[in-house]
């Protein structure tokens, strides 16, 4: 077990109570054991999760919060018994740092379904302390729950890759959303969504971004590339796309009926649920007649996020992102709450967090 | 198309308004086509379908309501075209008679999916008549929506084959819950639910029946050979199945809640309704962490119908049933309203309508 130092060694921003205001904080990390990577964070993503434990939106905060789970850096050092890494390479961590590497999912290489799970942050690790994330200056992370970032690849668009990206990709391809000619609608264009329009264009699907806003039609169909935009207030043209979808990803966070999407779907059609509703309410007729599915899903497992990213790569498919400095933080989570981002606020830890 | 006979030359029993009661009526069947099978009918299964058109409980009931579908008896006469059956034949007929036979689902014989699909009683076919169910001593039906009766099956015990068995086989092997050494739980032991822990038992499967009512352990226990017996309300029985199950097939039509049963299910846990309670409410929660599924379905095509009769032949699978005369059809949708069969109603067609 790792021994924590008694320096203060790493800086942060963390929050301190219920209100979920960030300010700078100084704590110690663990040294570096034999198979741990040490990483100078240079970018972390902004996701909600940020947004739940800072204001202990879940009752389990344990304050103080350092959030960040979309981390990205350059590697300053590495444990003697690490195979993957040496320094200065490109690396990513995610949504957890550690499993217990012996269970059915960790052999798997399906992690984030041990039940030994650590988060990245807010989480207990094995040696009982809570782990703090990547709103800070570096961090020591076992290099198992490390990630390559071809070289090339930008690494301020490669933060959201960790959480918003793995979110989508990873029940796009368990449902076999990758098969070019089918259709997928994705509900919602925030930092997961936008990035399954990406993953479906790439995938060769004929996407249809579902929203409840118009003033995304211009960007779904322009910026992003989606074939087709529906408001989805609309009942008209709600009616016109009805069982036309082999697939479906819900990326909406905010409560929604599911009937109307449902009916959407072709018969055996999937639709994928990744955000967090208060609830899911349904008839069983949505389910029952054409056959169809929900599916949950969150984030995924080492194997796939490595696979994920070299995806990304291949494909020259980057995140939309606005890159802010810490400094800039408090804000960043506000706005997220009011859904004012395209798509995803990345900070520039390197340059800012000083 | 056909025409219709100008003679009354079917009897029957019917229900001429929302009351739902049943009593003889004479009504006229089309000439047989080339393509048509004619049957006498020797039994015919009472289906909760049945309380559902002659109570008009979903509003579009059109009087007289013969009801029945879960129909087989013997052939009397076949079309000029007719290929698979003789006179003499076993059949059986289950819950539609007709579809439009040129759709990517009728091609791929998976006609309950088809748009045309025309129900067995109280469905509009294409001449525009309204069909009349089982509860009837002959029925004109296509060719293609008959099925094989092996020699030797008893042909009281098959007709619940044609909707019970055939509403939760179809899912199980959709969603391969045919693994042998792998867990299933039944919710519900009815009609449906009895035959889903037959198949579960015949697949090899490690059978638990959850159940509300304590009556139920003996006889799923010992009368019907599942593994376990879950009390549903006992919060420690259930507890000591969390994360236990690979499969659920939920077959109560009745409101309850679903959070406790996903929480039963092993990560990439599925569960299938072939219930209609009057909704589905759930948290995201049970579906995202674990990546689980619900999947509705509802009876089956043609060629797993037949296989399905033909697994349950080669298996000796037989619907455990109470043979009642056509008289006791009123006593007998009171008695299936308050869940009081074990575990379907035959009606005993051939020798008791006169």
């Amino acid at each position: 077990m790792s021994t924590e130092s008694l320096t203060e060694n790493c800086i942060g921003w963390a929050a301190r109570d219920v209100s979920g205001v960030l300010s700078p904080y100084k704590f110690s990390r663990r040294d570096l054991g034999s198979d741990d990577v040490s990483l100078k964070i240079t970018h972390c993503g902004v996701c909600y999760a940020d947004v739940v434990w800072t204001k202990n939106r879940h009752g389990d905060s344990m304050y103080p919060v350092v959030p960040g789970h979309e981390i990205v850096g350059t590697v300053k050092e590495v444990g003697s018994n690490v195979k993957n890494f040496k320094v200065g390479d490109h690396v990513g961590v995610g949504t957890y740092v550690n499993s217990c590497r012996e269970c059915e999912f960790c052999n798997d290489r399906q992690e984030v379904h041990c039940s030994k799970f650590v988060y990245t942050f807010n989480g207990i690790d094995v040696d009982g302390t809570v782990t703090k994330g990547g709103y800070s200056s570096y961090i020591v992370v076992h290099e198992r729950y490390c990630f390559r970032i071809p070289n090339g690849y930008p690494l301020d668009k490669a933060a959201p890759l960790l959480c918003a990206g793995l979110t989508v990709y990873t029940p796009m391809m368990r449902h076999n959303m990758n098969q070019p000619g089918k259709s997928l609608g994705v509900i919602g264009l925030g930092g997961l969504g936008h990035m399954a329009v990406k993953f479906g264009k790439a995938f060769g699907l004929k996407v249809t971004v579902l929203s409840t806003s118009m003033s995304k039609r211009e960007e779904a169909l322009n910026l992003l590339g989606a074939d087709n935009f529906v408001l989805s207030s609309d009942e008209q043209e709600m009616k016109n796309l009805t069982s036309s979808l082999d697939f479906i990803v819900d990326t909406a966070s905010g409560d929604h009926p599911f009937d109307p999407y449902m009916s959407l779907l072709k018969v055996s059609g999937v639709l994928v649920l990744v955000g967090f509703p208060s609830k899911i309410i349904l008839s069983p007729a949505s389910l029952n007649i054409g056959a169809k599915t929900i599916s949950g899903s969150v984030t995924g497992g080492t194997q796939i996020t490595q696979e994920m990213i070299d995806f990304c790569a291949t494909n020259k498919i980057y995140p939309d992102i606005e890159v802010i400095p810490i400094q800039y933080a408090n804000e960043a989570l506000d706005r997220m709450i009011n859904r004012d981002v395209k798509y995803r606020f990345v900070i520039d830890i390197e340059n800012s967090l000083k």
